[in-house]
């Protein structure tokens, strides 16, 4: 079947997976009996594992689905220590469902496919190694791509069913007590593992910061978990996040960071109260500080800001430009270390930030998400995950969700290097043109034609360069000519849901 | 049958509620497979609904079970508001199903039971005009009565289904964010109500005091909230907690206190880091000022306090006596406030409080209990529920789940006026004599024959008077004689259960 961002859908996927196609990016309001774990019960006073090596053969058996978070990022040893035993013990038929795989995880996560240990992932996406891998076929099962809003959902449904969460946390007490704001490896929010502290059959926390008990504030509680583990380091600081944000020098990113500053500036959202996500990345930051300037000269607070946060967002509310910041992740040691102190700056979880399947989301209250992009099509349609030679190399994490803010803007390049960025149809559809408002590339502006009321609003912009998102496909086209069409084989490496579970894309086999 | 703490438990009650008797304080590691609420997405600007007769009527059916938190004490106005709705609609065969029941609730619940709107009842205790209903055969099934960590374990496993919980709250955004903090109906701790967002199919917040959005910090979570009305007022502020505390001049009061102090400082846990609950009350109050005394003379300081929160145990916090308190409950304006502006003061649920049936709660890790008693028999048996006249008058609260501490103390004066608090066989059996392990009273204290180790211990101190429970028995019996044996109908109307949700007593209708 053809879905309705007219994406042809295998029948056998969609039988054997027991999928629907993508339909509209309207959740309604179903109800919907969400699932909950199976809790074995214990009063005793310690739950202190001696090893990784003995809680692995505790709480595994083959066939299981296991997760970790990726809040270490690519300072995480968690995940290579704990995959490390269970593939030497032989494990076979694993589903890893983490919350993303970082890079520092893809070289285990390939020798885990070649051994059996791993037959099917979940995750918000793949690259380098692990990507290349899954492009060319080596997983039994296709990866399946979820968004952190629609990965809640999936844990909360029992669409993903957690046998064990290993979660890595810079401090825990011996009864399980954690959080992710103290200690030499704090990351800030543990928004995307609080899901699986609720949702897991068995949590095994790992630290290397053991605390006395009770150990608050304990974002992830000991009612939640089974096992403590200490190990030497649960990741290396100098790359969990990083450093100082310097904001870019790139005149194109400034450009678009300018451009991007005016759309918001002069559309109906930019008022008293208004509220926004930028992300990370050098034209996110350098949005942050036009945004603040055009804040201060209108006199303009924002209730909130919202997702993975950065330092420069923290600066704003700091300056009391922004009244909250709704916290699932931080990008920097900035971000991390004002959680700790600041009372308004509050974690939450991935379903509290996206999730539709709940009883309201944070992005449902979004005006402004600022989202990039590695392709996107003249229906609007974004690709996040494949490159231009079809192999997988991104992720979803928020985007399908943040999407749906009152103004979703896509910043980016109109090519890179050789390659278009705006072309005629992506090679992988993620997020639905639908959701997609305005795209802003260096040259200028392409605005839904859905968004007339915006069309209106921008139109009035002196010196805004507005062009149809035909106009832009073509201008790239000649500066970079037509990309040579991608040969896939007939087999499907990967489904990519939408955010309320159904099959938005699938993903085939490069051809060699 | 007979169970273990030797109460005949009907055959019938047994089978018709599929209950177990009683048999011991040890829950053991069973595998409990956790119920979830069915959830009704929404993903709209607003939860506003005009009026409680509107939420009602949107929400609730005949034979439904709906559930209230008692925070706001004797100061509460929501319990009777919604309550008035409910009748004035003619709901019929419901469960109320309350954390608990404070005075206030009592006169509109025996009507809700005329009415037959109400005809079943869970509840942590019922007093005044309702207990005398419910122990005159009033209510057509008998009140299950729980503890408030045995409440959280029947919500869990689906014992008790909660279809709509209204949550009066001091202050909540129009999506439903809310903490018990903020507002001048402010309580502090949210504990017991955090249950029930959590695990209630439908959550209705009723409010005075709407604030900007988002509101934080969230106790509970628009994601767990489906309707928010605005009301005029929440509660009365000065009824809400006890004002400024006033230790007690009673000089009986103060005689146990030193006693308790006594018994705690020589016992074997009174070393750095222990742990402790006092419970308020004149006797408790005075307890926690003999115990920071002692805490100084020997540089001892406790790793936390638990429980029901007051003013003097903030004060041993704020003096760095006490490294965290755990805070299910404020008692009074000073802890209450406390909770908003120290870190250190962690919010804790009432799963993670005292609930056997989970992964480890706070009273697994408790050294020393102080608690109460109506009646204490010779077998170290607490009565808290019924008066010497069998008519129901007390709440369990946490009584069976702090019990289970290392020491355990009940503080009782040995003869309430002409009643004996010390009686040869307790009119029911609330917590048991296993998890009980020393008795004090203004003439001398009696230990659990099975705590050889406290005997001998307590052996050793200087002027502390020790006794037989049997001694203490019948110097109570010298001072008031011999009670006239109770008399009661056949007909059950009330159901004690232990914290495991076994059966350890039934009370019956008394006789006219």
């Amino acid at each position: 079947m053809k879905n309705n961002v007219n994406r042809e859908i295998p029948d056998q996927i969609l039988n054997d997976y027991n999928y629907e196609g993508f339909k509209t990016t309207d959740f309604g309001n179903p109800d919907i009996q969400r699932v909950a774990p199976k809790v074995t019960a214990q009063t005793g006073p310690s739950k202190i594992v001696e090893s990784v090596k003995k809680v692995v053969a505790e709480t595994l058996e083959d066939g299981m689905t296991i997760s970790f978070h990726h809040h270490f990022r690519e300072g995480d040893y968690v995940f290579n220590m704990v995959m490390r035993e269970i593939i030497d013990a032989g494990y076979k038929n694993l589903t890893l469902a983490p919350s993303s795989l970082t890079n520092v995880m893809n070289d285990i996560v390939v020798e885990a496919i070649e051994k059996k240990t791993v037959t099917n992932i979940t995750s918000s996406g793949i690259r380098g190694s692990l990507g290349d891998a899954v492009s060319h076929g080596a997983l039994e099962n296709p990866v399946i791509f979820r968004s952190h809003g629609n990965r809640a959902r999936a844990i909360e449904s029992g669409d993903i069913k957690i046998d064990v969460a290993f979660l890595g946390v810079p401090n825990a007490d011996e009864m399980g007590n954690a959080n992710g704001m103290n200690g030499d490896t704090a990351f800030g929010s543990l928004g995307y593992a609080l899901i699986d502290a609720q949702y897991a059959n068995k949590l095994v926390l790992l630290t290397d910061n053991l605390m006395p008990y009770p150990n608050t504030p304990a974002s992830i509680k000991q009612t939640q978990v089974d096992y403590v583990v200490k190990v030497d380091e649960v990741g290396n600081p100098d790359k969990i996040g990083s450093g100082a944000t310097r904001f870019t020098k790139d005149p194109k990113e400034l450009q678009i960071a300018e451009m991007v500053n005016d759309v918001i500036v002069n559309s109906p959202y930019f008022k008293q109260g208004f509220s926004f996500q930028t992300g990370s990345g050098g034209a996110a930051l350098a949005v942050t500080r036009f945004l603040r300037k055009a804040m201060i000269e209108n006199q303009i607070k924002a209730s909130f800001a919202l997702g993975g946060i950065t330092k420069p967002t923290v600066d704003l509310l700091n300056e009391g430009l922004i009244e909250r910041i709704m916290d699932v992740q931080d990008f920097d040691k900035g971000a991390a270390s004002s959680m700790k102190n600041s009372p308004n700056q509050q974690e939450i979880d991935a379903s509290w930030y996206a999730d539709p399947a709940n009883k309201g989301a944070m992005v449902d209250k979004l005006d402004v998400a600022i989202l990039s992009a590695l392709e996107i099509d003249t229906n609007f349609n974004v690709n996040v995950m494949s490159g231009s030679d079809g192999v997988i190399r991104g992720a979803i994490g928020g985007h399908q969700d943040a999407a749906t803010a009152n103004l979703t803007i896509i910043s980016a390049p109109l090519v890179r290097g050789r390659i278009a960025t705006i072309v005629p149809e992506v090679t992988t559809v993620i997020t639905p043109g639908e959701s997609i408002d305005v795209v802003v590339t260096e040259l200028g502006i392409a605005i839904n034609p859905n968004r007339k009321d915006l069309i209106d609003s921008l139109s009035k912009v002196p010196g805004l360069p507005i062009f149809s998102i035909e106009e832009l496909q073509q201008k790239a086209e000649k500066l970079v000519g037509a990309a040579k069409p991608l040969e896939f084989t007939d087999r499907v490496v990967a489904l990519a849901e939408y955010r309320d579970g159904t099959l938005i894309d699938v993903i085939k086999q490069v051809k060699d």
